[in-house]
This record gives structure tokens, C-alpha cells and sequence, in this order.
């Protein structure tokens, strides 16, 4: 038998995490069948904190030391219900809030000055002598971070050097440069563009409701880079479709991967996915965390980044 | 007879100007056909500068007092010539570079970023839960600008936002905080990304050649949002399509509108409809200074904006 400790990969997206984990530990794979033969040893599962973890897995596993969260996010594990159990949970903070950041500034620019829609057009030979596409200036837009966090700060600084003006919303008050509007819907109402950058729990699924979709409105653009939970996905297709909201930019989505057909005939959308903290130098700072997290989990050592 | 004075509207796009032009004009449209019976009438003609002006054209009006462009660029337009005819040429400058700049951060991040491709992914069902697309982040790119005007500039301050790290180059050295390279070559080797925004004219054809094309390399992005006889593009797509060169995001080609074919089996390309300058308000802007000199020229006063 090894004597080397066993760590199990859940989703199978992290498939390319094993180069890295195998010289160090036996790696099982979810995806190719329940470990059952390992179940006593695996010491540790690794997953993206976007998914739900799947607790009666977890129950199976009598020597689970670490629950490993390759993301910065952590909304699918319910921390409480593994803290209750003495299973501590880690995960990547601060290595690709920038980077998410630059993929909101990408979405707000490819929405209003119309880069996907002008590439399509190019492609499909509708461009034509006889007309100029006209699109508005981002020189003075009123832009609305819902969650003023590290990827909202970014966001912020990003916007101002492309003369927007910045306001927020969140929860809690907080020492900002930028004015705090008196509720979400007060931010909306005031905005021509919303950026959802909050961190998704339970307690604030369905946040962007069809109310805040009205109060952004016609001309309004509503930009997703924290959770597809977060928004009210099918008050925001119906208020697309019949133009009470102006345009959606959407990296993040109520089910990943997305049903492409959900969104066939949904108009002014720009559709990333999922892909905006996902860098190959944010994937790099993301596994370095992963392995001393590791280490020190089988290690008995102090955990390098544990959730708060 | 009327009294009011005579334009001639040259480019079937400019056509919208129409009705801000008929309270104060008699307004002739060129391709409705060639205005004979007001050949001696027309006092101004009005066109975008990055189209060639035809030249025998303007020799059929005796009584033209004015060339107006209603764009910033007046690359088409043979200043010399105009101007040993004693024919005065405006333009529109300093409205719309920051719009340009917005346009080319706009155009890195969805080329870089794969935002474009991304939403043609999504839309196409690509999108599987087996794998994660990975971009390279912008933090730390070096980013070339050719020619440090005010769209040059305007980009620098926008790339530094966005953690890149800028140098430029153009004929002349400048009083600037960002390094200028020794040459064109050197820049284009020393950039992961080279935007090209400088002002084009008879000498700088092709300036952009297959030489600096291979200095940028298979990982390069070339990004263009000046004009497209600035860049060799029979140099560009075969470089594309053979992977010297990484990626190119384009707003301006050799020929517009370009044919759809032309671009179809080319890779690694976004592609916009010279949509880089042409927001709402920046064609106020240019429309305000159109009405500016061409009551100047009728007045026979000082024109607000001729070109230098």
C-alpha cells in the first residue's frame, strides 16, 4: 500500500490540476467513478467553489481533513455545515480580482461600443457604404458597482480612467472615495450601467430582482462577473426580450455551462464563459495556494488560506 | 432663384447631416447624381477624410470656397493641391481620440481576453463543463503605441489602468513619461501588443509592414484603430494565417466596407466597422464644428478648425 495521502478532483474541468498534485499525492477523479475502494483514504477533496459541493460525498470520506477550494469563490460549499463537521475549508483570495475586473471593463466596452455585435456584422458581410453605426460614449456614464469589494474597487479605478462616473451599493457602509446610493434599487435607477461584483451566498440569491432590472431600464446595461445566482435570470431574459432593459453583459450564468438555446433569441446580450478570472497567471497564483493548502492540511501545519 | 448657398454632400453615409444642413443650405446629395445645373451654386462640399476626394470633381465647381471634413482624419484629401488652388480644408479634430482609445481598449480586451470568441462559443452550445478556457491576463503586457498623439496618449493612460506596461514610437521625439523605442522594429519586438494610432498620409503607406509584423510575433496582438493603409495587410493575413503572428483586432482595413471573404479563413481576428470615433457624442461634436465653418466660410470670416 502507499503511503502517500490521496487527494480527490470533483469537477472535471480541474482535470489539468493532476499534473501538478500526482507527484506529490495519489489523485482519484470523480468523474471517473466514485472512489469507493479509497474512500478511507483520501485526506482531501479539491473543487471549484462555484459548484455545489455534494455533502453525502463528503460523508463517505472518514479521514477528510481538507476541503479545497481551487477558486477565490466559495458560494457552493456550505461552510457552516463543514465547520460543524471539524472540516476546514480554503480557498484563493487576491490572485484574480484585477483580472475579473479587466474582463468587466471588456464586457462593458464589447455591449456599448458594440464590438461583438460590429465583429458579427463584419463576418456576416452586412456592413455596408450607405451607414455608420453610431454608439454611445462611455465619456460620463453613470456606473453602478453592486459590491464594493476588491473586484469592485478594481472596477472602479478601471471605469474612472474611462471617464465614467462611479457609484456603489452594498450592505455595509465603507470608507470609499466613491458615494454609496441608499439601496440597489436607488444605485439602479441612478446608473446607465450596473456591474454585479459581490461576493453570492444564500442570502442574496435573486439580488438583481426584476424591480432593480426596471430601475436600470431601457438604455440601462446590466454586467455579471460574480454569479449567475445573484441575478434574476428569467426577469432579465423577459426584460431583454421586450426592451425594458437596454443590454445584458454576462460571464456568469444560473446554470454553467449554459443551454445555448436559453439564450437563442434573447437580443443585446454579450455571453462570456465563465471566463473572467480565469488567467493563466490567476490559475498559477490560484494553484500555488491549492498545494500550500495542501501541505499544510497533511502537514498538521497552519492552513495558508483558509475561508474566513 | 434662391439666395441661400449651396453643398454638395459627398459620401452616401454622411447622408443624416441632411437634416441639420436643409434649414441653412441648399443641399445636393453626390449619389443622387452629379449635380450639373448647380456646378457654379456649390459652395462647400462636404466628405469623410479617409476617402479619396476626387479631384476632377472639385475642378467642376468655380465657385467652391470650402472643403469640409466632417471627420477628424483628412487623409484622403491632397492638402497641397487644395491649398495651391487657394481652397481652404477643415476638419474635426480633438473630438472623438478619447472615443478612439475607449474603442482600442475595448478591441485588446476582447481579442486578449477572447470575449468576442467567447460569445460566439456560447451561442454556438461549445461551451462543456470538461474544460475552462484560460487567457493571459493584461498585468504586466507591454504594450507599443505608433504615434504618441492625443488617441496615442489617451490609450497609454487607459493601458496603465489596466496594469500594462506602455512604450511608443513615432518620427519626432516627444516630451513623454512612457519610453520611446529606437525604432518602429525595435518597439514592435519589444511589445506584446502594438496598437497603431498615429495619423496616416502619403508617407507613412504600409508603415506597418511584414518586418514588424515578424517583430510581433506569434504571441503578438496587433490592434489598428488610425487607418488601414497603414498596415500591409496582405503581410497581416498571411502572418495570421501561419502563426507569425498571435492575434490582430482591427476598426480600419486597406478597403471599406471590407468583403466579408476576405477575412473568413483568417484566425485570431476581431473585427469592427471603422466604428472606432463615431459615437453619439462625438458626431455631435464634429456636427457642431461642420456648422462652425461652413458659416465662416459663407461669412468669408476666420474658419474655426482648418487643417494645420
Amino acid at each position: 500500500m502507499t503511503q502517500r495521502p490521496a487527494v480527490l478532483i470533483v469537477q472535471p474541468h480541474l482535470a489539468p490540476l493532476s499534473d501538478f498534485l500526482e507527484p506529490l499525492y495519489d489523485v482519484y477523479r470523480l468523474w471517473e467513478g466514485p472512489p469507493i475502494e479509497a474512500e478511507r483514504d483520501i485526506g482531501a477533496v479539491i473543487v471549484a467553489g462555484e459548484f455545489s459541493l455534494d455533502t453525502a460525498l463528503i460523508e463517505r470520506l472518514p479521514n477528510l481533513k481538507l476541503i479545497a477550494c481551487f477558486t477565490s469563490g466559495y458560494d457552493g460549499i456550505d461552510v457552516d455545515w463543514c465547520r460543524a463537521r471539524g472540516l476546514p475549508v480554503t480557498h484563493a483570495p487576491g490572485v484574480n480580482h484585477e483580472d475579473v475586473a479587466d474582463h468587466a471593463i471588456g464586457l462593458i466596452l464589447a455591449a456599448r461600443r458594440l464590438i461583438s455585435e460590429g465583429d458579427r456584422s463584419v463576418r456576416a458581410g452586412r456592413w455596408s457604404a450607405d451607414a455608420k453605426t453610431i454608439t454611445p460614449s462611455l465619456n460620463g456614464q453613470r456606473l453602478g458597482i453592486v459590491g464594493l469589494g476588491a473586484i469592485g474597487e478594481a472596477v472602479a479605478r478601471r471605469a474612472e480612467a474611462l471617464r465614467m462616473v462611479v457609484g456603489w451599493w452594498g450592505p455595509r457602509e465603507k470608507d470609499a472615495v466613491w458615494p454609496r446610493a441608499e439601496s440597489l434599487t436607488e444605485l439602479a435607477r441612478g446608473s446607465d450601467i450596473l456591474v454585479v461584483a459581490c461576493r453570492a451566498d444564500d442570502s442574496n440569491i435573486g439580488l438583481i430582482s426584476g424591480e432593480v432590472i426596471e430601475a436600470l431600464g431601457p438604455t440601462g446595461l446590466l454586467v455579471n462577473v460574480a454569479r449567475g445566482q445573484l441575478v434574476d435570470e428569467e426577469a432579465l431574459i423577459a426584460a431583454l426580450k421586450d426592451g425594458r432593459l437596454g443590454q445584458a453583459a454576462l460571464d456568469v450564468f444560473e446554470q454553467e455551462p449554459v443551454d445555448a438555446g436559453r439564450w437563442a433569441d434573447v437580443p443585446n446580450t454579450v455571453l462570456t464563459p465563465h471566463t473572467g478570472g480565469a488567467t493563466t497567471e490567476a490559475v498559477q497564483g490560484m494553484l500555488m495556494l491549492l498545494m500550500q493548502n495542501l501541505q499544510a492540511a497533511f502537514a498538521r501545519e497552519p492552513l495558508k488560506t483558509p475561508v474566513p
